[in-house]
């Protein structure tokens, strides 16, 4: 597919799901501009634009928790990633294997 | 975990990830409100809102294609949702199973 069918959001940036190739672990989901893209299909690791640092982030660029790419996969409406990877240590900054590791309790949910 | 822990976004939305339980498959990603966060739990099948209808969307209410919720998850810093699913027909409106079906061009983004 071309690259103007990737739908960036009014921000720029596109969710990205990445997902463990191996074990299939949903591990995180972080977000990506064109520039992180490309650098991320470049370099063949991941690369994200971090909201919160406002800057372009080499996942594991200090933690030495580089994520390989294996694959990119764009979904239907072209305005979601899946990246597939390998990574020998965490994805998540607490030290956990994935991002997801708290169940939520749905009786929290029932007075919303 | 306590619902007010939840990060919806400055549109009340958080965004929801869709995997299958059994094969692992990432199935789709779409957004829940508070409400449809509710309806999903006690339901137990996925109730998303549709940015583009702007409603409340159940999903497979017309095609059948039901969600049974197995299991929901939020990740660590609370504004992603990892909700786990058993389903027997496509999540995709496509007839594909999963809304990831198609590999980006890696070299359709070294001009970006």
């Amino acid at each position: 597919m071309m690259k103007n069918e990737i739908k960036f959001d009014s921000n720029g940036l596109i969710p990205a799901i990445v997902q463990d190739a191996e074990t299939k672990v949903v591990l995180m989901m972080a977000y990506m501009n064109a520039e992180s893209l490309r650098m991320t299909l470049d370099k063949g690791e991941t690369v994200f634009w971090s909201r919160s640092r406002n800057e372009l982030w080499h996942k594991g660029a200090i933690s030495g928790n580089i994520q390989k790419v294996i694959e990119v996969k764009v979904d239907c409406d072209a305005d979601t990633l899946l990246v597939m990877v390998n990574t020998a240590g965490p994805a998540c900054h607490t030290g956990e294997r994935s991002c997801f590791y708290r169940d939520i309790n749905p009786k929290a949910f029932y007075n919303l």
